[in-house]
């Protein structure tokens, strides 16, 4: 498996002509030497010799790799650069959006060659075993969302919520939260990354919950939204034009056909039937797999075709600043001729 | 309080002859402006006029500040690059940690002046009031770990107590844990940074706990260890050179006169006596505040005298790899002259 990601690395590396890539990126160490939750760097040359450097911190962590391909560094990154010259290797591949100016400043010398992206190109389409481990931890989610599920009513804190949620998502299996739970009510919820605070939920409001659970590096990213107490009919239509933004954006997705730039005009058309798009503040989705937000981003700009074993999020909402908010995110798994949801929640209380 | 710490920034800025600086860390925004948890790009210029440029994302967590000093942007960096030249600012302060490639790109035309570590050497300085925040919130870790304390024992796996005291130090008040829970036992506990498996707690085992908690950002950071079960003679003479390794280097601090390498040595030397040297693989100690590792670095590399305000950590350990780990670390504050332990934990079981 390993050995796959390696040659698929080995090919970007021939075209951008680079000797060698180095990988600060966490997630990029894992996925490419098996070996997550650390920190180093990882060098792949284009002879196809491989050598991560970690910190004694790091060195039992990291002592499932070969012998050869592991080295205990001190001096950090100038143990790198040292390595390089001594291989000499002249063109480096570096990704800039992973790439601090302190560490780029230690390159000085070296051709460097922009590889930024390259390694989330590769990372965007996933295999079974990840696709596998994605919908684990979506059902770790869903199974912990439905133990909190009969404590949410008027009266119970955002904060209550989230603390509850997230240590059952834990208990549920997962290693961790994906990401801080978002528990957000009444006003609060027209603030997309709020940070849950000690306001009651009250009735007539609606409520937010974005949550995700991560294991074995992988996460899964889910966003419910209630309208607790009595439904009221203009805040009916409200969440159904969402739901329907929601909808309609899914299922037009066609992969190997539909461009990401398609399926969020689809959304804001939809809303844009109510006059809700202006209110529409984020783009519509981002891949999923071991980071939370990662390629493909589902946005205006991106005219990338959706490919089978892309994982990404359909996520549209309206924010009503000072008044409320509602948000819908689900998984979309593409596959050869079709899309599924991954772990489909069906919490639809307010239709 | 914000005006008195940009007073700071203003001196820093006039040192490095910057006409404005840019800064990208999300904990120096907060520090800057009292707007956390946020992503965003603040600029501040040497005539003292500030911008805080944030996505829509964030724009009503940010409105708390005056209208003409923020900047909703869609453009991102573009929009920043375009402010400065309308400005007439050319000559920009950046910290080359905390910007990356693809950022520092977008500055090309501009001077570029060296701001590495500026901030950080204000923020290493806490204000009283910071100072009661990293106490508060290590009393909800205190708090939060006496909750779990009597379920310790031989049979619970290390990710049973790391998901409970998670749960405890939000449930004690804090707003999340500072850094993921770390729970290490027997072999396990020989890598400093584990992550809590399925395995049980056994009898004759070291238990190590590293834990944290954070609120209105502000972070706390200890580690206790255990010897479970009948205490060994061979274990307790393990622990009591760790133990004194770390009561001593934190004796021996005069603030105004110690350098923090020599806070280092004294640890190291301690330890020599038992020739366990060889198994602390790490440094001393880091400052705490807004980022669980801040200035100033107890290191051998740093020279730096300890200074009243400042807040760090002393944690000593030894990791004999395949076989055990004991780390015991604690917070201390530099006061004007002498020291104080923060949220001192009583738990000395084995000596």
């Amino acid at each position: 498996m390993i050995e796959r990601r390696i040659k698929k690395l080995q090919n970007k590396i021939e075209e951008t002509k680079a000797e060698a890539v180095i990988i600060f990126s966490a997630s990029d160490i894992g996925y490419f030497t098996g070996v997550g939750d650390i920190e180093g760097v990882l060098v792949v040359s284009a002879k196809n010799e491989r050598k991560l450097f970690v910190s004694p911190l790091y060195e039992t962590a990291a002592s499932e790799l070969p012998k050869n391909e592991l080295e205990v560094s001190i001096n950090g990154i100038k143990d790198v650069t040292d390595y390089l010259k001594q291989e000499g290797i002249h063109k480096i591949g570096l990704d800039f959006l992973e790439t601090k100016m302190n560490i780029s400043n230690e390159f000085a010398g070296f051709e460097i060659i922009d590889f930024t992206n390259q390694t989330k190109m590769i990372r965007m389409i996933k295999e079974k075993e990840e696709i596998n481990s994605i919908k684990r931890s979506a059902i770790f989610a869903r199974n912990a969302f439905l133990k909190v599920y009969p404590y949410i009513k008027a009266g119970i804190t955002e904060k209550e919520i989230a603390d509850e949620l997230t240590y059952q998502i834990r208990k549920a299996g997962a290693q961790k939260e994906s990401f801080e739970t978002i528990v957000a009510s009444g006003a609060n919820a027209a603030i997309p990354h709020h940070t849950p605070t000690d306001k009651k939920i009250e009735d007539g409001e609606f409520l937010v919950i974005d949550f995700g659970a991560n294991k074995d590096g992988y996460n899964s990213d889910n966003t419910l939204t209630f309208l607790i107490g009595e439904k009221d009919d203009e805040k009916k239509k409200l969440f159904n034009a969402v739901f329907y933004a929601q909808l309609f954006a899914t299922e037009m997705i066609a992969p190997g056909r539909t461009k990401a730039s398609d399926v969020e005009k689809r959304a804001r058309s939809e809303l844009g039937k109510y006059n809700l798009d202006k209110y529409f503040i984020h783009s519509l989705g981002h891949g999923v797999g071991l980071d939370v937000h990662e390629f493909p981003y589902i946005n205006l700009k991106n005219d990338m075709v959706i490919q089978p074993g892309m994982v990404f999020t359909i996520e549209p909402g309206i924010y009503i600043p000072g008044e409320l908010g509602i948000r819908l995110e689900h998984m979309v798994l593409a596959k050869e001729n079709d899309t599924e949801v991954i772990a489909f929640t069906p919490f639809m209380e307010i239709m």
